[in-house]
């Protein structure tokens, strides 16, 4: 296959500023206006911070390693207790995100959101708690929370069975936090997973919206561990059936699994300052399938596909006694809402893809990252790079 | 059994002035202060209709009757489209309320509430939608609705396979409603119910909250339709074990049908000028079933036991363009408005029991009111009036 | 544009057989086995019966017509009562599916599933429920019956308001079922539906499942009436985009509506001789929203998508008194069924389209078939059709 | 008060053999048959474990103590792992119930149920965790489990932000498990609880339920740490309002806290060996809150109110290849399972409450056992016992 010259001067020019390229700057077509980063941060008040945890190789030692995981924290608002409408929905539920039952109950998120993998869920919640109580985030005597931990599973190249991440892992990630640049790819909660057989991870991007009275973002975050190859598309295009004999996934400890092809889970965020009421969030969640769908995914029953959206407009939504006064919107203009989650959903997965880097992990079993200048020429037989 | 002097005088009392007495004026104790008129209406803007329908007697000719039945029209705020916040609830859905889909997902209910019995479902909505095309409901050249017509089932007396209610009945319920007093017992689509084995129907009962800024209202309508006498309690005390050799209803045609004791339905509509946004409004329906459970209900199996909820604050929430400010109240607040609720759902299913008066049907089905002064004889046994 | 030899050819022997294409006839490539028919009644028992309603023309005159619309019967397993697994799903609830509330609660199906326009489903309501009396349709002196009536709204090119169904076109709807090929496009409830700005209607697929002990069947029926032509994909290929100026539907009543590009609504029933329990099926719904997505489907405020699915098989599921031995399959292979579900959504779309024929309806309103050469030409341009 | 001779009798005797009374040896009147333990270990298969940390007293020093609370362990059916049929519902979702999401996708319950406090979520999550990979809990090489982990708030009295339940007490509460007679009271994860004002904890309650075929059994066992005292009943009985100025909780250091009277929380759960599928277990669910409201509960906004319940039978329905065969019953026999389950509810919480004895916590805060002799006085005023 030929390599344009296109790309490698794009490629070339980003390696000497240090910075690795996304799926826009491979010249994937994407719909829709974004933000300054791309990234769900656009969405003023947004803070996310990562840490990854990688050593160790070779063979599988429970409890030491190789480790290939970590915390990823977002903060929709700050470090202190700030109640924001939210709403969750589930494609398919193999999977854990705490705190759920509260968002459905208050229409509230009271607390940050945690990703990391299955195995790390407790540990990732109560060093959160203990956070909480050590930096006084609420000011009552009597008081508690349920903390948001979702999860995707890295064992294939991770020692998920030697609960690895410590309560000091958290604490990192918590201090981690930016408003800016988002790392993507193999960092934080995202550093062992993959998704359509290649490495994926943790991948954001952001849309702007242009409503009469102002410009409103939509901002979305994945870790991003589903899919199965064979299906694998981007806008349309079948990459999974082009690429189905290459770079595959090696494993050097046959499974007894019973996990299929097409099984793994992705968690999505989405932050948006368009005023929106719990019941309008989870409209919002329930869109995301379709993002899911275009790519590839069908929901797999060995996924765990949740979904949790919260709009950072309505600070003051939350009262202890009393009234509150709050913005909606048109049930009319959550169109424009629904189509760019959508394709954020869809561009913050490529984006993972096309950050993450190959890795190897427990047993030398290793995922490839997907080869950029394959991405290209098959976009470019379809007619969709010219 | 001894009848006492001062009920009596109540009873004289009221049939001077050509009332009947509700379950307070027996002297069965109620907790929370109730509107003036004690009914749904007191909640402002809201306006309720009956068309009753009794003709015929003796034995069961298809189409002919005897016919027991009728139609009830609910309009939360007014006779034009204006939609409210809105949500529901089922406890035991072997029952029917239309419209329910689109108030999930939009959060607004925009047309009445109509009640009818299981088999003229079809003809209320249809009647209603013709309503609206007739009275330019909306002034948009394409536009639809989805009307909300609820039912319970009255075969036991009514020639319900007969299809009786028609357009006509429906436009009578419409025109026929007031924001006053609203009849109770054997009227509109309560006319030919049943509860706990003594004959029910429409029953209606408030409570006013206070709250530091100003006092709200909750009302509560039902078509009470259910019960196992044997359950049957009024706070507390067992008055169908106490009436369980007395007055049951008789049938003259053995039935061949799966209908189980205590199977039957209950419709509940609430409303409440508290201002509450969608998933509060969910919140109060989910409190429904603790009153009937209170009264004795288990939420059968043969039981539709579905409510509504709706909020005539937020009267601007509704734009098709644009932003809208809506209140909304603290949830800590909810607790009353949850006891409210409770106590107004128990009230309103007492006050359709002690209203609704003997009556018998097809084939010469009987169902006998429940003796009034053997209620309170109950109640004194018990320790309950004094 | 250059029309192709073989298209020509393809469409001379189909017009000569008296037979119109279906998507596959066009060369439109598909993943997946289809049954005999490629249709719902692919899956045993199944039988499917239209009332196409057209008569008048030009002008609106209410009650007159024109009228463009019918209606559509879809028997899950004969015309008496027998219960069947099922559970449903809604992707935007703007629209009315009645007698989800009784099958949520029960896990069973009972009655015939009814398609029709928005303003019928009142009419169809009650005279499904007389044909059930009027066929004795149970065998129980006391019973009920809370029959599935759906609908998408055809105000664009019909006659809404006149409330032209009928009792006798239910009837006759009923009568005409067949279980072999089921006719497509401007029939039944989709006479006078449009899809993404062509003109569309009820559409078919199905696919063969093997699994070690068998083939199974899932088939699939819709009344396709939604989607904004921009966002139109086939495959992948921007079918929309390429069509954007080309045959835009004609209106010659400008209307107030607050109707949105994209808004209408699609009904999607599911069929399978698969032995699935009640979550199963709702599992199963879960993915509908994935075929939708795929065509361009957003879910858009004003759309009513709502799904249905049932089991054919555990015939014997429903009883009375006692217990039943049913039979469920392994969470593990809900994904074959997933996949299945997914491919006949998007093929039975687009065979309503491919079927559907150019239609003008109320004040000259007209909406153009989608025009089969330029959709194979668009195919082969983006490398679909060789 | 005159202590009856009665009571006095009855303590004595229950001293002699070292046991402590329950709600029936008071004379408490209880519907329905119980099962030989009259608890949730009557459904054969079911075990029970506790671990209770009580130490220190007086003044509360973060991380030190006094602690007052502990680990309760439920296994459907023994240590290995084998996925049963199960479902869950919320009154008011102010707690945490891990895992439900899994169970909603896939019907099933996998896991040990764990309750503890608000705060030990994660480190019983964790340790759960820990031991299934310790004991090859599933014989996968990748695998992965969503443990069902539930709290209540016990800061009252414990230490609860000095996250005192470590790993060991987690496998200390498994170790102990028992399938015979349950601990009750100050137990477990309910050592430091509360309900309407009086000291509560871990409670246990069954019923028999007689069924043609055979005899089914229905258990419960509830973490009751809800309602205000106002509102407490018993069989109908105002035991609340009769004791509203006797032995209310003593607090030694003023809470800045939100929380109102009558929150808390009550996780319950529901164990039966009748043949119920998802959806039935579900139906089970939402019968639970009409069993707390008639002891006055009513779903308080600060309330956890988390229901689950599962079936013994169907142990093979879970398979990972391949059709199962299953048994369900008919949904009109629900109604006796429905109403087993309110009633053992009922029992359950009362039991809690009469085993806990009076407790002192951090601060000196106090709360005192509701006295069995004032209860059975009461329970005489209202005709309840003679």
């Amino acid at each position: 296959m030929r390599i344009s010259a296109s790309f490698c001067l794009l490629f070339m020019t980003l390696t000497i500023f240090g910075q690795k390229p996304r799926a826009r700057d491979l010249g994937i077509p994407f719909e829709g206006t974004t933000g300054t980063f791309n990234a769900i941060t656009d969405v003023s008040g947004v803070s996310v911070g990562h840490t990854t945890l990688i050593s160790g190789s070779g063979n599988h030692e429970l409890g030491s390693g190789p480790v290939r995981t970590g915390v990823t924290a977002i903060f929709p608002s700050g470090k202190k207790k700030k109640p924001l409408y939210a709403n969750w929905h589930s494609l398919n539920g193999n999977g854990e995100m705490t705190g759920t039952t509260w968002i459905t109950e208050s229409g509230f998120l009271e607390t940050p959101i945690m990703l990391t993998n299955t195995f790390s869920v407790g540990a990732v919640r109560q060093a959160t708690l203990k956070w909480m109580v050590d930096t006084a985030w609420s000011d009552e005597d009597w008081w508690w929370a349920f903390p948001v931990v979702a999860e995707t599973y890295d064992g294939f190249l991770n020692d998920i069975y030697g609960f690895q991440v410590k309560e000091a892992h958290v604490l990192e990630a918590i201090e981690n936090t930016t408003d800016k640049k988002v790392p993507e790819g193999n960092v934080g909660g995202g550093t062992g997973m993959m998704s359509f057989g290649f490495k994926s991870g943790i991948g954001t991007a952001s849309r702007l919206l242009q409503f009469p009275d102002t410009t409103y973002t939509v901002g979305v975050l994945v870790q991003s561990n589903f899919g199965d190859k064979k299906r694998f598309r981007i806008d349309g295009v079948p990459i999974g059936q082009e690429l189905k004999d290459t770079l595959n996934p090696e494993y050097h400890a046959p499974p007894k699994s019973r996990r299929k092809n097409g099984d793994g889970s992705i968690i999505v965020v989405v932050a948006t300052d368009v005023p929106l009421l719990p019941y309008q969030l989870k409209r919002i969640c329930q869109r995301v399938p379709i993002g899911i769908g275009k790519l590839g995914g069908i929901g797999a029953n060995g996924s765990g596909d949740i979904f949790i959206a919260f709009s950072t407009a309505n600070q003051k939504a939350y009262v202890r006694e009393g009234k509150a006064s709050v913005t909606t919107i048109s049930n009319d203009w959550m169109n424009d809402v629904f189509e760019a989650t959508i394709q954020a959903v869809e561009e913050a997965v490529i984006n993972a893809m096309v950050a993450a880097e190959t890795m190897d992990g427990i047993q030398g079993n290793k995922v490839y990252a997907i080869p950029h200048e394959m991405l290209i020429e098959i976009m470019k037989k379809y007619n969709r790079i010219r």
